[in-house]
C-alpha cells in the first residue's frame, strides 16, 4: 500500500524559517484541515525551510489526541513532501511522549520535538535518559524543545552538548530566551565540530539576526505565521551578510509582534492573547475561515481585534 | 450488563485519609495489578476513607494511558466500593483532561481530581472555565488539585470559592504548602456555608494536626502508602479533640517523611527520591514485588535503600 | 554614664508574641517617635514577651540609616526594658548587616535579626559563613530571618541545625510560609535536643495554632499591630491546650488578616497595600497620628480606607 | 576650594564599552586603591568610554558604606576626568538609595546606576515613582539598571519608556537577559524618537555583537575586566559594520566566559565564582595584588585558578 503522505527529511543542518504552524479550529472547536491547507499553502509560497506542527503555537497542549492527529495528517498531506514537517510530542514524561512519537511518525511526521519533562520535577541525568528512550523508541530525527516558560526548567546546556555528541538529538529549538547561554552552547558545538550535524533553531524570534549572526541555522517564528515573508527575508539578507538590513527586517517584525499584547492581562492570559492574535491575523488576512481558539481560552474582544487589524496595517500586511 | 465494578460516591463532606496511591511497576515497567491490590487493602485494612488513584504519587505523569487505565481499572476492582475512589484526570488542558476524565468514569472511578492548566500560561477566568468545563462534560464530582510545585500557579482562592460556591467543585485538595492561604479559605468557605459540602483535604502530609484544627476535612498524604495507620490514628485523634496526641503522631510522621530525602539531590531528581523511597519502603515492607519506578526516573542505589530500611525500623514499621 | 536604656536579654527560649512593630511616620516621612511610643505601650499592655523594630513590617527596606537609628532608640526608649526588643539588621550581604547590627547594638537592642545574603547568589556555605561572622563581630543573641519571599531563598535546614547547634543562632523566625518544612524542623532540633535553647518563631501568623501545636515557641505577627489582644489571646489558648478556642481565635484574625489586601493589585503593590492597611487601621484606632508609609510606596485610597474600617468593626476593634 | 575630582558628564548617547569594575581588595579585606587605580588604567589604555563603578561585579553589595566611598573616591582619582565614571546606588528602595546617590555625586560620580526597590514587592507606579524621587534628589544622570537575577523583577518596558520620555532616566543598564525585550524597546524608543538622548547599554555580555546590531548604544560587560581590549574591538567591528568580526571576537569572549564556572556549584555561590574568576585572572595578569572576594564569599580553590590560567592562556591574553 502507497502511504497518503510523503516524508522529507530534514537538511542536516535545518537552516531558514520553520514556522510553528498555529492550528486552525473551526468556532465549534473542530481542526479545520481548511484553513491548515490554506496555512500551509501561504508558508511554502513565502519560501520556509520547514514547518513546525503541533507546538506550543500550535495549541498541542490544548489538543486532545484525536485532534493532534487530524492536525498533523492534514498538515503532513498539505506539505506534501514539499518541507520537512517537524511534529511536536508534547507531554509530561517519557512513556506518553513515546506514544505521541510513534502516533507522529505514523502519520508522517519527518521529526520530532520534544521537551524535557514537565509536571514532575527531574534531574539532568533523567533529562538525558528522557531523549534517549524517546529516540530509541522511534526513529525519526528528534529535537530537544527547551521552553522554560512552560516546562519551568532550562534544558541544562550540558546535557544538549552530550546528546548532540552522541547523536541522539538532531537539533535544538531553542525557546528559552536566553541567548547569553546559546551563545556559549552554539561556540561550544563549534569547537567540538557538531555544528554541521546539530540544527540550532532559535525560538527568539525578536532577536533572530543576533541569533544567526551568533551561528543559529535557523528559526521557529510564531510571527511567521502572520509574517512568513518577513522572517524569510530576514534569513536571507543574512545568509548574504547584509546585516544592518536584516536588522531593519527584524525591527519591523519586532514592531508586528505587539500582536502578542493585543489581549489585556487583565482579561486573559499570555497564550490566549498570542495566540489568539495570530489567528485574529490570519482570520483578517483571509487565510482562515475562523479566529477561534480552544478551550478554556477567552477570545480576542473587538478592541483587540482592532489592534490587531491596525497592527497589520502598519506592518503594510492589510 | 452488570458492570465490572461498584462505584461508591464520595462522602460529602469527605474525611479522614485519603491516601494517593503508588502505582507499582513491575521491573519491565508495566503495571503490577497484584502489587497494587495488595496496597489497596493495606490502606483498607487501616481505615482510610477512600482513595486517590494517578495522583502526582501514583506516577501519573509517566504512565501513558494504558496504563494509566490499567491502574485505575485494577484499584476500583480491588477497592470495589468499600470506599470511594478518587481518579487524578492530569493533563494540559481541558480537552485533554476531558478525556482522562471520561476514561476514568468508563473505568469506575467514584470522583475526579485535576488540576489548573499547565506548560500554557492561563488567566484565572480561564482557569474557572477549563473546570466548568470538565464538569460539564464528565457527571462524576470534581475536585481541584492545587500544586504549584507541578502547575507552576497557586489555584486563585477566589475562583476556589466561585466553583465550590456554584457547585462545580466538590472539593479540593491542597498540595499547595501554603498553610496561610488555606486558612483564609477554610474561613471564607465556613462563612458562605459552603463547609458541609465541600470537602477540603490537604496534601501537606507533615502540618496535618493544624490542617484538621484549622478545619480540613482530611488528608492525601503520600506518605499514607508506607503508614497509613499513623495517619488514620493521627485524623481519629484530632476528631476525638486529642491535639497534643495528634501532633505526636505529626510528628513521628514528619520523622518519618525523611524518606523523601533518601535518594541524595546531586545523582536523581526530587520525585524519583522521593516515590522512589515510598516504593522502595513497600518492597522492604512486602507490600509490592518490585521497587520499580518508571522511566526516565533513576532508581535508589543501595545506600538510598538502607536509608529505607533504617527509617521504617526507627519508625516501627519493620 | 548611664545608658539612655535598660536591655532585656530575650528569654531561652523565647515564646508568646512578638510583633514586628510597624515604624509610624509623619506626613513628611520622618519617623513618628509620639506614634511608635503609643503602638509600644499598646502592645506591652496586651502582654506580648518581646517587640521586632526594623523587620519587613516595620519598613526598614523604606529606611535610610538614620531612620532606623532614630525608630530603634525610640523603641528601646519606650519599651524601657520590659521586654527584649529584637532589632533587624536587613541589608545585602555580611559587612553591611554588621554595621547595622553594630549600630542596633549601641542603640539597645537586646537581640539581632538577620535574613541571608540577598540580591547577590550564594550558596549554603556562604550563608552559614554570613551568620557566623555576624555573629562573631556583635555580642548579641542573633535570630535568623527566613523570608524566601524578600530574600528569594528558603534557608536551608541543614544550615539552621548546624548554627543552633553551635550556638551562633538563638532562634530563628520563620516567614517562609513552608510550614511542612518548619515541622521537619522542629522535629530536628527536638530529637537534638536544642528546642530548650533554641527559639523557633513563626510568621505565618494565619496558622499560629498549628505552628504551637508542633512545637514553635512564639509569632511575630505583623497583624498583631492591629490586633495584638487576639495574638496574646490565641498563644494563651494554646499553652493551656485549649486548641479548639485557639483556632477560633485564629480564624477570628484570619478574617481580620482580609486587611492586606485593602489596596487592589492594579493600583499599588502588596507591601504597600498590607503595611498601608495595618498603619490605617492604627491611625482609625487613634493609636497614630498618620497612617503615612514610606515612599515610594502608594498610599491607600479612600475606597481601601473604608474597607480597613469595615473590617476592623467587624472585629470588634472598632 | 578646587574639588578633588575632576568630572566628566557621560556622552549622550553613550556609546562603546563601559566595564563595571571589579573592586580590587586586600587580604583582609579592604578596598585596594592600588589595584582599583591599575585595573582603571588598564581599562582607559584598552579604549573603554566609561567605568561603572559599585556595580553587581563591583561587589557593591558586599561593601559597607565606607568601602563604597572608598572605592568610588579613588576610582574617580584614577579616572581624573577622562572618562565619566558611572557609580552604582544599590540599595533596596528610595531612601537608602538616594543616601547612596549623595554620597556618589560627593565622592565626584559622572551618573547614577540604580535598581528597582527590591527586598519588598513593588508596583509598576512605585517603580517609576521611586526612579523620579532619585532623580529630584540629586542631580546627576540616573542610569535604571535592570537585573532580574538580583532584584527578583523585570523593569516594566512601559516604565522605562514613560521615564526615557520624561528625562528622569538617562539611560538603562539592561542585564535582564531578555533580548527580546530589549528589540522591543529600542523599536519603541527609535519611534518615539528617544534614541538620541536615552542611552541603552547591554549588559549580556554574551550577545553583545546582536544587541548591537538591535540598535543598543553599547555593552557593560563584567568579562571586559579582564578583556578589555576584545570588547573595544567588539565594538569598534560593530560601528564599523563589520559584523562576521565582530561576532568572531564575541565567539572568542563567549569561549573565555567559561571562567565564571571555575568554581563549582557544589562548593560555591554563582556570585563568588563569577567574581572569584574575574578577580583569579586579574591577579595572574598582574593587575591586582590579591584576587580576595568579599566575605562570605567562597575563594576559588587550587583546581578553580588552573581552569582560570588555562582559559586566560587558550584566549592568549597569559
Amino acid at each position: 500500500m502507497t502511504p497518503a503522505f510523503a516524508r522529507r527529511p530534514p537538511a542536516v543542518p535545518l537552516t531558514g524559517v520553520v514556522p510553528p504552524l498555529c492550528t486552525p479550529l473551526t468556532d465549534g472547536g473542530e481542526v479545520a484541515a481548511e484553513g491548515l491547507e490554506a496555512l500551509v499553502e501561504r508558508m511554502l509560497t513565502a519560501g520556509v525551510s520547514g514547518v513546525f506542527v503541533l507546538g506550543s503555537t500550535g495549541e498541542a497542549a490544548f489538543l486532545d489526541d484525536a485532534r493532534r492527529a487530524t492536525a498533523l495528517r492534514a498538515a503532513v498531506a498539505a506539505v506534501d513532501g514539499r518541507v520537512p514537517v517537524l511534529a511536536g510530542a508534547l507531554d509530561m514524561t517519557t512513556a506518553r511522549v513515546i506514544a505521541h512519537a510513534e502516533a507522529a511518525a505514523q502519520a508522517g511526521a519527518s521529526a520530532l520535538v520534544a521537551t524535557a519533562p514537565f509536571y514532575t520535577r527531574t534531574h539532568p541525568a533523567e533529562i538525558a535518559n528522557h531523549f534517549r528512550r524517546i529516540r530509541a523508541a522511534v526513529p525519526l530525527p528528534l529535537f530537544a524543545y527547551d521552553i522554560p516558560v512552560a516546562v519551568h526548567t532550562k534544558l541544562p546546556p550540558a546535557v544538549v552538548l552530550e546528546l548532540a555528541g552522541d547523536g541522539t538529538l538532531a537539533g535544538l529549538k531553542d525557546s528559552s530566551g536566553d541567548d547569553g547561554a546559546l551563545r556559549r552552547l552554539l561556540v561550544e558545538l563549534r569547537t567540538r565540530g557538531l555544528l554541521d550535524r546539530f540544527s540550532v533553531l532559535t525560538g527568539s524570534e525578536l532577536a533572530v539576526d543576533g541569533a544567526l549572526l551568533a551561528g543559529a541555522h535557523g528559526v521557529v517564528p510564531g510571527l511567521g505565521n502572520v509574517d512568513p515573508d518577513g522572517y524569510v527575508r530576514l534569513c536571507t539578507l543574512a545568509r548574504a551578510g547584509r546585516w544592518s538590513e536584516a536588522a531593519a527586517e527584524q525591527d519591523r517584525l519586532a514592531a508586528l509582534f505587539a500582536l502578542v499584547d493585543a489581549g489585556p492581562p487583565e482579561v486573559m492570559g499570555r497564550n490566549s492573547s498570542a495566540v489568539g492574535a495570530f489567528k485574529a491575523a490570519l482570520h483578517l488576512l483571509g487565510v482562515i475561515g475562523s479566529p477561534a481558539t480552544a478551550p478554556p481560552q477567552i477570545p480576542l474582544d473587538t478592541a483587540a481585534v482592532k489592534t490587531v487589524r491596525r497592527l497589520l496595517e502598519e506592518a503594510g500586511l492589510l
